[in-house]
C-alpha cells in the first residue's frame, strides 16, 4: 500500500517538496479512532519508545534504590539536547550507581542544542557520551544492571539481561514479538525492533491508561508518564518539539519523537495512543503531523500548536520563503 | 503522476525509510536518454543552477575586468562549506570590485564544514555573510553590478538590473519563461524560479555543449564549466559530494547540488544533461541518485562512486546500521 501525502512544503505560491506517511490513533484494544496510510506497516520506533524501554528501571526497583525522582525518570526516557543540566543529571545518575561516563556505550555526540554545542566548542571541549541525546536512557539501563547485580559490561547487547528485561517490556506492551529478524542497531548502539504502527499506538494507549498491563507495570508506566509530563524539559530540551508539546498539553499527554520521522504519544484522558511514521524520515514532517493530531484531539490546547499549523519558513535574513503544512483531508477523521 | 521510489534506507535487514523522486537524462534537443517519474514536473532548482546564474559575470566582462580566473569563477557557482580559503577568496573578489562583505545580502550562516564551524566557534567568532555557502555567487553578482555601473544596492531584488541579466540567461538556456507566478525566494534571498525537470536537463546539455546558445554564451558556459572542473574544491569543499564527483570524473562533468533534493549536471562528451529532484528534499537520496546516474553514464569512473553504491551507514560508535541504496530497476534505462 502507498502512504498518502500528509505534509507539503511550499516556496512562494508553489509546493516545493512533499512527505508521505501513515498514522494511527487508537485505544488500548486497538480500535481505530483515525488513521492514514498503512496502519499495519512495521516501523522502527527508535527513540519514540524510550518510555517503554524505561519500564524495567522502575519495575526492578533500581530507580528507587538509587533515589531517582521524576527528573531522573524523565531523563531516562529522553532524547535530550545535551544542554549542561541534561549532562549534569546524566552524570549524577551514573555516580549514584557507582559508575562514570566510561560505562556508557552510546558513543559521543555534539549537543544538538546549538548554543550548548557552540559553548562546548568555544571552551575547547569535545563531546563525550554524556552529551549523547540517549545518555539518560543509558544511565537508566546501567542502573538496572547494577541494581539487579548484573555485570554492566555489554549492557547494549541484545542478550544482556538488561536488554532481555527491556525487550520483555516492549513485547508485552506492544503485544508483538521482538525477534531478531525484525531488529536493527540504533544510533546509540541499542537494539531496535520494528513494530506495526497500530501495535505501537495500541501499546501507547495501554501505557497511558494501564489497560491490559499488570498492576505493577501499570504503576511503573504511570510513574514514567508523570515524570515526563512534570519535567518535559528533561525529555528533550530548550525549544524542542516534545518539550513544547508536553508543556502545552499541561500533563494531558506524553509525546516522544523517534529518528526517521516517528512519533509516539498517549493521552490517558481520552484513552488513546498515537503512532506515526513519515516514509522518508523527515522530522519537519513528523512534527507537522503530530502537531495536527494533538491539536485536533485536544481542542482546548490547539492554539499552542499554531506555530506548526502551518510552520512558517524563513531564510537566513529571516525573510519568509514558504510553509510546512499538512494536507488537511488526511486528518478529517479526527475533527 | 506519482514519482517512483528511487532510494531506500535500510536498518538491519529491513527498509526503514524510502525516497521518491524523478530524474531526466536528455540531450540538448530534449531527447530523453532515460527518465524516471514525472519529467515535466516543475521544480525549484535552487543552487543547482548557479553555473547558469554566473553566465552574466563572464558575458558582461566583469570577470575579466576584475581579474577573476577559474578559481573565482568556480566560487561564483559554488555552494561552499565556508572553509577559510572559500571565505578568503569571496572577500578578495569583493575587494577587487571595491566592496566589502557589508554589500552582501545573503545573510550570515555558520560554515557547513564542521571543522571550520568548530574552529570559528572556538575562536570566539560568529558567522558573517562571507561564510554563507552562496557568498561567491553573491560576490560575482556584485561584480556584475559594479562592472556594469549599476547601483549594487538591492542586487537581490527581482527587478534589479543584475537579476534581469541572470533571469534572461536562465530563460534562454532552459527555454522556460521565468515569471513571477513560478518564483520563490531562495535561502540566500535571491529569486528562484520553478522549471520543468526536462527543461533543466536540456538546459544543462546546452550549457555543456553550447548547442542552441549564442557563440558568446557558449564561450561563457565553456569558461564556467572549465573553472568548476578545474577547481571543484571551490564549488563545494572538503568531503562534499559535488567536489568529489567532479574530481572523480576528471573534467568530464559539471555536477551541482541544490537544496531540497535537486541535482543538475552536464557531461559534454556525451552531449547529455541531467536533472533530478527527490520529492521530499532529502540530500542523502539525491546524492544516491546522481551517483548512480553518473556511474552508469561514465563506466570508466564508476568505481569512484562505490562509496554511494550503496552508502554504508554507521552509528555514533561507527557500528554499521544500514545502507542508503537505489532501487536499481529505476535506472535500468541507463545501463
Amino acid at each position: 500500500m502507498e502512504d498518502p501525502i500528509l505534509v507539503e512544503v511550499t516556496r512562494g505560491e508553489r509546493v516545493e517538496s512533499c512527505h508521505r506517511g501513515a498514522f494511527v490513533v487508537c485505544d488500548a484494544q486497538g480500535n481505530m479512532r483515525a488513521c492514514a496510510g498503512d496502519a499495519e506497516q512495521a516501523v522502527f520506533p527508535r527513540s519514540a519508545v524510550k518510555a517503554l524501554q524505561a519500564l524495567p528501571l522502575v519495575e526492578t526497583g533500581a530507580a528507587d534504590a538509587y533515589g531517582f525522582g521524576p527528573a531522573e525518570l524523565a531523563l531516562a526516557q529522553a532524547s535530550h539536547g545535551g544542554e549542561p543540566a541534561h549532562v549534569a543529571l546524566a552524570r549524577a545518575m551514573l555516580e549514584r550507581c557507582g559508575l562514570t561516563e566510561a560505562a556508557l556505550l552510546c558513543g559521543p555526540q555534539w549537543p544538538s542544542h546549538e548554543e550548548s554545542m557552540l559553548h562546548l566548542a568555544a571552551s575547547g571541549g569535545v563531546p563525550s557520551p554524556l552529551h549523547n541525546n540517549c545518555s539518560g536512557k543509558h544511565a537508566g539501563m546501567l542502573a538496572v544492571a547494577v541494581g539487579c547485580g548484573f555485570d554492566p559490561a555489554g549492557y547494549v547487547e541484545p542478550d544482556h539481561p538488561v536488554q532481555r528485561l527491556v525487550r520483555e517490556a516492549l513485547e508485552r506492551v506492544t503485544d508483538v514479538a521482538h525477534i531478531e529478524g525484525r531488529s536493527g542497531i540504533d544510533g546509540c548502539s541499542l537494539p531496535t525492533y520494528s513494530v506495526p504502527l497500530r501495535a505501537l499506538a495500541r501499546g501507547f494507549a495501554r501505557f497511558g491508561t494501564g489497560a491490559g498491563l499488570s498492576p505493577e507495570r501499570a504503576a511503573a508506566a504511570q510513574a514514567l508518564f508523570a515524570a515526563a509530563t512534570e519535567y518535559p524539559w528533561y525529555v528533550a530540551g530548550t525549544g524542542r518539539f516534545c518539550t513544547l508539546a508536553m508543556q502545552a498539553l499541561g500533563g494531558r499527554a506524553l509525546v516522544k519523537a523517534g529518528a526517521e520521522g516517528v512519533f509516539c504519544a498517549t493521552l490517558p484522558e481520552t484513552g488513546l495512543g498515537i503512532a506515526l511514521k513519515v516514509d522518508d524520515g523527515a522530522t519537519r514532517a513528523s512534527e507537522a503531523v503530530i502537531a495536527e493530531i494533538l491539536a485536533r484531539l485536544v481542542p482546548e490546547c490547539a492554539a499552542s500548536f499554531d506555530p506548526w499549523r502551518p510552520r512558517q519558513l524563513v531564510n537566513r535574513r529571516l525573510i519568509p520563503t514558504g510553509q510546512v503544512r499538512v494536507i488537511e483531508e488526511a486528518f478529517a477523521g479526527l475533527s
